[in-house]
């Protein structure tokens, strides 16, 4: 069952959870002074808009209309509610989530990624560079700069560019230049701290270029943040007060942020993070400053962490293999405000076949997290006989991740 | 700008366009006797209630509750108006279409599939066969059965099982058992023809086991009319009358009755087919009695063909690959109520991925044909300065089509 927002209902502000964390940020430090990072630090590779909102104190960002006009391709997506998953599990428990696998990409990646194109295309900057691993976030990149008619070169990690070649067309069916990284030696299978490096070192390199990034950053999560204020109105559309946990996987944090933040200063909501027990960066990672890429050319960020140069084990869900995790998330952990809970991916796809066969839906490896965990919370609720109203983001499907489910139908998937 | 119907608006009955055909429609013949096929000769493949619906004299048909549920997993379907489309061809015609990509499997095809599982599920057959080709069909009858916990063994052409293993695995994950065709000769690469015969001679071998078809016939046509249906209420949503023309790319004709037929008895509105130039059914096929598959085991239908024995070049649009056409179609077509046009893939390649640059969406192969009509009909508007409102069927996503975008992309496509 489908709750739709008619279009004009689409939000028209995001919500920038900065002020209202429940202890002040810690700013990001220089990679080289170790001092606070200043916006004419970050000149050089983003746009002032994006600058001013990674930093902004006001609780409310107006979204610029060119940008509305893109997002409604797609969006207000779906909530929907999964009953007939609540029927095969035999829970009171009332399950929502918010497909956000309709964008044209294909996830939630495409929220930011259309913002981050529009206000570097409104500053002039012409060309963007960005690195992408699995592919989710240089497709959506490589639409967003499509739509408004500017260059995108993708440094993509090798290994990834040799074996996915789909995410790669799907890039240059909407015009992005799709290379493989490390560009300097062509028998590395590079890596995404690598990757980072070669899309940095190319904007750095040209004026007319800038880079862009698809999580862990303050102005990626509030872009993100339309789809737990569509959920919200739907959820009343559907006869819902407030849920009583809201759930999201988590790898950088952008996809849980988006769903997560709007319910941030209601008490009576808890919010769970949802990970990979082979990259349990929020369930066993230590707080504290560390860098965004492997060769440490980021400023350093406050945040849980397993080490800059931790090398995850190769897991289907490329999207959750991240060291650390976005400040914001990671502030919310260690305030209490946020659970965490981590699983080995064969469990995750139990989840993401039940809801399959229930729902019909074909859900993305990490999209198999957060039904992990959502299918253990009604379960739970089923052992205390409590209806539980359950909000998750369903943030992407997995027909480019087929070859996985393969493994996992015939037994041949590594349970890290 | 999309237009959504709430979950509650979704129609409760289908439309049969039978009664109201321009000329009465000529039975099928059984392929011994050449006699018309009564009730008896269908019953070892399909359940009662679906062939009482191939001969519905009922201009409504009610859709079953439990149909229902499962429909609305993903229905009613967003009708989008393609604003960034229309902006780039600079025309003055209006464009919508019903997004019938967001189904669990990618295509219109489990409108269909849903319904033949449940009657067939009523009637106490529990075990279902098809063939596939590509293998979008058996995708979706995978998808149903796994609805109502039902088997399902879908025979899918020996060379697509060896050169698409996604669409593959896809059935599998939803619990399809999929085997390569034809079963007696593995070294031959198959045919639909071929894998007809495999699925018909099983259904046939076996008490507890039916065939179910995707395409052709009047009670798939039927089912598929829950399309034009909610399109009509959203036209209304979106501010708008009639259309001027709707417009639905044919292989079988089931995506394009879904559209057209509750159109059908509106003068003033055009309907028009957009099928292959390499496979010209309706614009170069002759009207008579044929078999509908090669073997000669179906009954004889009266339709547009070019030959039983036809075996249409290879080109990506798999779906469209057909020798006839639905007997409705192609009675609408004989009478002069329906426009067909045929064209080489390049240009419909060229067609999608304009699409894809302006509207975000990757199109199936298939779908490529309907929107080269759709633009060339709004490029006719604009040259002649006319509000033309054109809606069509977005038929299916091409994310497990990339290959074909790959060879477009490199120029490598066979301009068939």
């Amino acid at each position: 069952m489908q709750f739709h927002l008619p279009a004009d209902k689409m939000p028209t502000a995001w919500y920038n959870a900065l002020p209202e964390m429940p202890e002040p940020m810690q700013p990001p430090l220089h990679p080289g002074t170790r001092e606070p990072v200043g916006p004419d630090d970050l000149a050089p590779l983003f746009p002032m808009a994006l600058i001013q909102q990674e930093m902004s104190g006001d609780i409310w960002v107006d979204i610029p209309g060119e940008v509305i006009d893109i997002l409604r391709l797609w969006r207000p997506t779906p909530l929907v509610r999964a009953t007939r998953l609540e029927q095969a599990l035999g829970t009171p428990a009332r399950i929502y989530f918010k497909d956000e696998s309709v964008s044209p990409a294909g996830s939630h990646k495409p929220n930011t990624a259309v913002p981050q194109a529009f206000y570097n295309k409104q500053e002039g900057v012409n060309r963007l560079t960005t690195e992408t691993g699995a592919g989710q976030w240089g497709t959506a990149l490589s639409f967003a700069t499509a739509q408004y008619d500017m260059e995108c070169k993708v440094y993509m990690v090798r290994a990834s560019y040799n074996q996915k070649p789909y995410r790669k067309i799907l890039m240059e069916t909407w015009g992005g230049e799709v290379v493989p990284s490390p560009i300097a030696d062509p028998d590395h299978p590079g890596s995404l701290g690598l990757a980072i490096s070669d899309a940095v070192a190319d904007a750095v390199g040209r004026t007319d270029t800038h880079y862009a990034l698809g999580s862990v950053l303050n102005h990626v999560l509030l872009h993100q943040t339309v789809i737990g204020l569509e959920a919200k109105d739907q959820l009343e559309l559907a006869g819902e007060r407030t849920p009583d946990v809201v759930v999201g996987c988590c790898g950088g944090g952008s996809n849980l942020g988006g769903i997560a933040l709007p319910f941030m200063t209601d008490p009576k909501v808890r919010l769970l993070a949802a990970e990979p027990a082979s990259c349990p960066t929020l369930t066993e990672g230590t707080f504290e400053y560390d860098f965004g890429d492997s060769a440490g050319m980021t400023p350093l960020m406050p945040m849980y962490t397993l080490g800059a140069d931790f090398v995850p084990p190769s897991i289907h869900a490329g999207g959750l293999r991240y060291h650390g995790d976005s400040p914001i998330i990671s502030a919310l952990v260690k305030a209490g405000r946020m659970e965490a809970v981590a699983y080995p991916q064969g469990k995750t796809f139990e989840a993401a076949v039940q809801f399959a066969r229930t729902e019909g839906k074909l859900p993305a490896p990490e999209a198999g997290h957060v039904l992990r965990a959502v299918i253990d919370e009604a379960l739970a609720a089923k052992e205390l006989d409590e209806e539980r109203v359950i909000l998750f983001s369903y943030c992407g499907h997995g027909f480019l991740d087929l070859a996985a489910y393969d493994d996992f139908n015939n037994g041949r998937l590594i349970d890290a």
